[in-house]
């Protein structure tokens, strides 16, 4: 019998849990508000199929062979200029395409996470970069927050980690977005203890009434690596995100890229190009703003309507997320089968904490299912709930 | 001044030295036969132009989401089957879809390698492959091979290896194709040491008489983690190829796959499947066979005319490259500069030894410029040869 010896990583390494869940709440007739999926309905599926015709079109054999690793060096301009008006200061020569953020959470690990490295997050904090971190084998500390994110006075739990992983517009799981002081508190007890941050933003142009406040990237630029990402705004499916590192981290990210896989396929990165260089972004995101803010209105409504007293939730301003807190007795994790029974599906909260989870959290997708659908999803949670009262 | 740690590992990580030799050589004007890029009058741009359509017009909301981190379903059920008419016995559980081959080598070091383990690879051995195992720390050792591959009887070079790296198929550098007789001992060898094997195979299909024999992977199929990839039957810029690995294997690689990038390009492996799904390689990968075969008799006919007395090279069977032994003296590092003032360029030889590299041997790719230009470049590498003697 052959047996292969496996890295020791691996005992790190497990499923994703949402994965599973997802898995399981698939099936027909469950409303799933689990996911964390763009609405399909906001795919630019026109502007794609132009794109794609153009880009064959116009330099197929440059979009179909081997290229930079860096990435499409117009994309990676467009990037810049982009994070610039957001109030970064940022060369194109500093943007590294990578495919999918994901990508991005990978490399970071893999340049920053020594076996046994104090990496800080957040509480709760975004599960796949828990995940993409895992296997280089860190040791995790929370940082204690409030509703805005990370507590700046707190900040001493992460003292002599490689970074803070925070992700401070509309957060996966917690929907919450940071307070324009939080960030200049956070940004400057980061910048005096030397504490390197790791911005992930893949929320941050889903805002519904006023954009979020300027980066932490833009506050403490010699610290912090930021990661942005196309799947919210035109498609998932793409796998196109970046990374901007300070200069210092630059070339060693770049050869974990090569490494990774030489490149992000370049005929995604022209034809997402041939997409938004003209400015179609700025006709098209609003479409997803307003959309996403009558979900999350329905979604009020029926939390509102339906949910028993002792359940909290607060109302994000942007992003994807309701963060429900139920009361404290109530397990979340116990309770999802009972709710799938009844006909709809959530993800436990406990699996975004990297410890002491808090197993009566749970997270509510609004923009996957229609307004109609939420108020059914919702109605059979709440009854779910008062059976287990 | 702020720094950063970072891991270990990136004192192990470096610039692709392909990759700033192309950077030097791509200058106009200058012959490269130094990339390993396949001809992009290969690409099958109006097969793509129209799966392109047809995806966006059939399935765009599903080729755009998220999906799922094992890759396309009906893309894997093709490897498949694919695999099973070269005599491997292949679910398409086993097959995990990956961004290029590249990430294959890089999710195989994740799983595989820990700091220290020992690597085994051939002598040459594919660049690429070292740089991914590289951040994992391996020591790597060399098995002693003759012109067929690994000996057999040497493999207990290899012993406690968490696996063997090998590329029986035309081979990147040396273009050389494992017998059939070389491949049995070395399965049979690597079976009764129980030693794992990889198995590369990006250039089987581009075989010139007669297609190579039986992978390893079919006459160890329970110990060999066998690669593939579209990168040189369609195009590389899709950037997919896939993994089969035994079964003990699956979980922890999709699992790797997950924190690595969620998944490949679903709207890339759509469209790939599409193009691909009636057959159209039946007849494609022919016509790359015929072209590449006329270049491979261009470059022989150049080599025969050109080179000085004391080069040896051998006729490569398929696949791209020749592989050039210069006089024991010279050495092709030292030579490069001379031979790109004079408008050719290689690929030193040094660059794919994991130790005791053989500095008088350099690769040549047949395949990325015409035939006369061939002619004029190996002319130019005698030349460069003639004054250095």
């Amino acid at each position: 019998m052959m047996s292969f010896q496996m890295a020791r990583r691996t005992a790190r390494m497990n499923p994703s849990v949402i994965r599973e869940i997802l898995k399981i709440t698939e099936r027909p007739g469950i409303i799933s508000l689990a996911g964390g999926l763009p609405s399909p309905d906001t795919f630019p599926i026109e502007a794609m199929r132009e794109a794609c015709a153009r880009v064959l079109r116009d330099s197929p054999r440059e979009a179909l062979q081997y290229a930079a690793s860096e990435g499409f060096g117009p994309l990676r301009e467009w990037v810049a200029g982009e994070l610039r008006a957001h109030g970064m200061t940022v060369d194109a020569s500093q943007v590294l395409i990578t495919t999918g953020s994901q990508q991005g959470l990978d490399l970071v690990g893999k340049v920053l996470i020594d076996a046994g490295s104090l990496v800080a997050v957040e509480a709760p904090t975004y599960l796949g970069a828990l995940q993409a971190f895992a296997p280089y084998e860190p040791e995790v500390v929370t940082v204690p927050c409030d509703v805005d994110g990370p507590l700046p006075k707190s900040l001493g739990s992460a003292a002599g980690a490689r970074f803070l992983y925070v992700l401070p517009n509309f957060q996966n799981p917690s929907g919450r977005c940071m307070s324009d002081a939080r960030r200049a508190a956070l940004a400057e007890a980061a910048s005096a203890m030397g504490l390197p941050l790791v911005e992930d933003n893949p929320y941050g142009d889903l805002w519904f009434d006023a954009p979020p406040p300027a980066p932490l990237a833009s506050r403490f630029s010699e610290g912090t690596v930021y990661l942005g990402s196309f799947s919210k705004v035109l498609a998932p499916g793409l796998r196109l995100g970046y990374v901007v590192a300070p200069k210092a981290l630059g070339p060693k990210l770049l050869q974990a890229k090569q490494a990774a896989d030489l490149h992000t396929p370049g005929f995604n990165q022209r034809v997402v190009h041939e997409v938004i260089r003209d400015g179609f972004l700025r006709d098209h995101v609003p479409t997803i703003r307003a959309r996403y803010k009558a979900h999350r209105d329905a979604m009020r409504s029926a939390l509102e309507a339906h949910m028993p007293a002792g359940c909290r939730w607060s109302l994000p301003s942007g992003g994807m997320f309701f963060w429900v807190e139920l009361p404290e007795h109530v397990d979340a994790v116990a309770l999802l089968p009972k709710a799938v029974e009844r006909g709809m599906a959530y993800v436990p909260g406990a699996a975004f904490f990297a410890d002491r989870p808090r197993r009566n959290t749970l997270r509510l997708s609004f923009v996957t299912v229609p307004p109609e659908q939420i108020h059914q999803g919702i109605a059979a949670l709440a009854a779910t709930l008062a059976e287990a009262a």
